[in-house]
């Protein structure tokens, strides 16, 4: 028996060719031949790495076999996540010693650091990856210096995860065979026995831990990936922002196309190393005179941050939130008080629920000086900025927490008369995170006072759905999750049924008193497409994302756009 | 000059008499007489005691001056409470040592007492008050001792403030003026230094607290309170049910007119002493198999608390609510950790925000075998008193802190399942609390698997608010009320453009999927006349509240109903 091959395959390339005509994309196709007869058994849409969809993708466009808008909705959006973060090689031969949650993307290799000081140090001469049981506040400044952070407790909304997915920087997370001996200054890896200095490598697109260092591929921004974007960004209704709280992330947000920060936070500027002894003299402080001092040498440090962030963003808006956390993650641990006084004052300030507690804009009708001297900062800062550059930034004053229109009525009365005593030539808007279930419902009286919602959908699911972050993940969320109880975690991807209700709730009601308020979303899941897709039905006018969210945003939000045009565009090519 | 008084009096009693059958009612007089002429200066509804009030009120019936209608609309319904409570004398003389919060109304002698268990101890054969910083869970049996409770620390809402009002027990709370040394069992009180076994009396209508004993006036209630709540009960249209969680209460809860209990809760049952080594048990087992053993112990316990409630309400609805609390609750703290393995369970129960966290609900879901023991002892007592008594109690099962119909729908199938492994023989309903703004904006949804719906406004006005109580009252929340932010406390006084919005979209949806579903409400507002008032234009079928509330709430129910048919029986006597 004979088998003519040479004709087998001919047959098998028109075939393919046909086939790729008709389905107008890649095929993977299994075949068999068998007496000299091609058999298909079986045709799909062809499996590809993000770089091989989109040089498809773009090749296919040039071909004329399908359109651009037809290319924009066939790439992934959560694939171009790949494209912007190191991966390990895929050639590389490696060992994986253990696993964890895959918190956020990226890969690197380092040495083992298990502090945050030692990462900081050690982490300006040479790659390092801070290992740790979790990571605080307290360790931001190790955690910009590691390569990469790996812990052994906490899940996807953890520190840890959060932190690095803003940084863009690779995390596992509640890596639970990691074992941390901190007196030996060793860890144990699944079975690997590892001291601080040797080398690890993490993934945190998979979740995988390895001994020892792996090849990395560096990331792929490369030509169809602009190509791709230029293209969705032709179709999106949705404007994509960034949140960023530094000039440095502002800057890398702005390349990666975002048109504005959504939401510059101004507490990881109270935590700075330098800053976090004036902090705490203002929070010691025994009355409002003694915390004005400590204010006052606060403001040219707030000053030149925001002036820093409106250069890197000139043209574009920034909204900046006044700060939002309670006063007490600004203190040291009770055992670390320093004195009495400091003590008794960590203990004052002790909550039993500190989500629920005196934070947000209830420490600016409490302490307006704290707000004013933002207030103060901000106005400096855009008066100086326009000087030097001759542009004026576009400042958004937001207040964060408000439930009650009163609040806001307040807030914004301050805010005005504060930066009126600065100076009346500056323009800005005032408005308010929309992040409690209060304030959806009374969007409207909130409305009166506000020039912008933005919905902190963050914080807004913890109260709507009764859950703390931080106690649900790893416990009852995750059952919930394994047991099927929720089919997604809300924290990822909105619930859109509950607080994407009140959302639209809110909506209605805020444009019912002032039609064309302005609406975005800061929380994280303006950076997750399905969330994009329902704010887009919402009619939002941006999302607001980490930095290395925007381009996949971008997609997202193209995507929406023509999913609601319909199939006009399927096919619309070739 | 010579005044001729009898005259003038011979007047005055004359206008007087046409004043009050013109306004309807007793009225204050002012006058002077010159020159032998009366002059009226000023005339205005007379100033009254709770018992003359209603005496004057029940005597214009009788005397046709007024209807029926308009007597019950006259009584100020916070005044009834008064008339329940042990009062100061009106004509004892005493010295103010300090002032307190109004915590919870009544006034009390008795020996000071620094420690619960000494309470327990020594309230058994002489009156006590507990005097503390504030006051826990582990408190309750000294609580139950006492005859009232002083704290130095906390607000309205703080555990000794409820708890305290739940009992219908003398509470003045956040008394800044106290001082305690624990070491030298010693309190200071304003100027006065006093030692423990020293006598104090304080009254938690007012906040006073006194050095020493006063006379006490016993509690009024008498014929004229029976008579007002009769003609009250003819007109309203809302149900009155009490809290309760032991057969005394709900025996009490029933002498005041109570028509059934709208919430029975189970926690404290776990948390009396002999019980609590079990609980922790069933807290610290190893696995499944060892929490059912540590579970079956508790078994027999619950079936005779539920026995006895079921008894004592014989013929009205019980509503029990299943396992609330989180754990951690009700284990020691970390401290007092007898061994490793329990300060190792300690930490891993610890929460951020608890009352965001592993509970409810979750508790149920985690581990079914507690609730699965809660409805066998729910059944069994119910089939054991129905033996007894002939007559089957009205049993409504009640699954807390909902917020996914999917949870329900789980949950009522265990709850069915469990029961019928019992006996198929015994009715039920199963309901839900509406706690969680996403069971609001969902309850259509959960309505799916509900037969009622209780609305729990406590943590509901905590969730939509973002709102913690133990951190509110004393902090943030009391400076609102004193810089007039906010008008009324939330936790009083039902927030009704913000809670009671959420609550009418889930009256409206709980209704659209299923059309007879019973509402109620068993929030601390149940017991608040504007808050009552509410839930009648909301169309509940029951409020429920804490025993020595339900008068107050029966006519506060009737003058809603009373207010809605509008002015027909304003002046329709006499």
């Amino acid at each position: 028996m004979r088998t003519r091959l040479p004709e087998a395959f001919e047959q098998l390339l028109e075939t393919t060719r046909r086939l790729e005509e008709h389905y107008q994309d890649m095929q993977d196709i299994e075949f068999t031949v068998e007496d000299d007869r091609l058999y298909l058994l079986q045709t799909r849409a062809a499996k590809r790495t993000a770089a091989a969809a989109l040089k498809a993708a773009v090749e296919m466009v040039d071909e004329g076999l399908i359109s651009k808008e037809e290319a924009v909705t066939r790439i992934d959006p959560a694939q171009l996540d790949q494209l912007l973060h190191p991966m390990l090689d895929p050639s590389a031969d490696y060992e994986v010693a253990a696993k964890g949650l895959n918190a956020s993307p990226g890969a690197a290799s380092g040495k083992i650091v298990l502090d945050a000081d030692a990462a900081a140090r050690q982490g300006e001469s040479e790659p390092v990856i801070l290992v740790g049981w979790e990571t605080s506040p307290d360790d931001i400044h190790g955690m910009i210096a590691a390569q990469g952070i790996l812990t052994a407790h906490g899940g996807m909304t953890s520190h840890a995860a959060v932190v690095a997915r803003g940084m863009g920087k690779p995390c596992v997370a509640g890596c639970e065979e990691l074992a941390i001996d901190a007196k030996e200054r060793r860890v144990r890896i699944g079975e690997q026995d590892l001291a601080e200095g040797e080398v690890i490598t993490i993934d945190g697109a998979t979740g995988i831990v390895i001994a020892g260092p792996v090849e990395l591929v560096p990331p792929q921004i490369n030509d169809d990936f602009e190509t791709i974007l230029g293209w969705a960004d032709e179709h999106r209704a949705l404007q994509v922002r960034a949140n960023a709280d530094t000039p440095e992330d502002a800057a890398r947000a702005r390349e990666f196309g975002a048109q504005g920060i959504g939401l510059c936070r101004t507490e990881h500027m109270f935590m700075a190393e330098e800053r976090l002894p004036i902090v705490r003299e203002m929070i010691m402080a025994g009355g409002e005179d003694e915390r004005r001092v400590a204010l006052e040498k606060l403001l040219p440090m707030q000053q030149s941050d925001f002036e820093g962030i409106f250069e890197a963003m000139a043209g574009l808006p920034v909204t900046i939130r006044l700060l939002d956390p309670p006063l007490h993650e600004f203190l040291p641990p009770l055992e670390e008080a320093t004195d009495d006084r400091m003590r008794e004052r960590i203990k004052a300030l002790h909550e039993t629920n500190p989500m629920l507690g005196t934070r947000g804009c209830r420490l600016g009708l409490l302490w307006p000086e704290i707000y004013e001297m933002q207030v103060r900062a901000i106005i400096r800062a855009a008066l100086a900025v326009e000087e030097r550059t001759g542009e004026a930034p576009l400042v958004e004053i937001m207040h964060p927490l408000v439930g009650f229109a009163e609040e806001l009525h307040r807030l914004r009365a301050i805010t005005i008369a504060t930066a009126n005593e600065e100076s009346e030539d500056v323009e800005y808007l005032v408005g308010t995170m929309i992040e409690l279930p209060r304030a959806c419902i009374r969007a409207d009286e909130i409305a009166e006072h506000a020039d912008f919602f933005s919905f902190g959908t963050n914080d807004l699911t913890q109260t709507t759905l009764g859950l703390s972050r931080d106690d649900a993940e790893g416990k009852f969320l995750t059952r919930y999750l394994e047991d099927g109880v929720l089919e997604r975690n809300p924290f990822e991807t909105l619930d859109q049924s509950g607080v994407g209700d009140l959302m639209r709730i809110a909506v209605e009601r805020g444009r019912s008193t002032r039609e064309g308020i302005k609406l975005g979303i800061c929380g994280e899941h303006g950076g997750e497409p399905k969330s994009i897709a329902f704010c887009h039905q919402l009619g939002l006018a941006y999302v607001s994302c980490s930095p290395y969210r925007v381009p996949l945003a971008r997609l997202a939000a193209a995507q929406a756009a023509l999913a609601e045009q319909g199939a006009a565009y399927v096919g619309a090519g070739g």
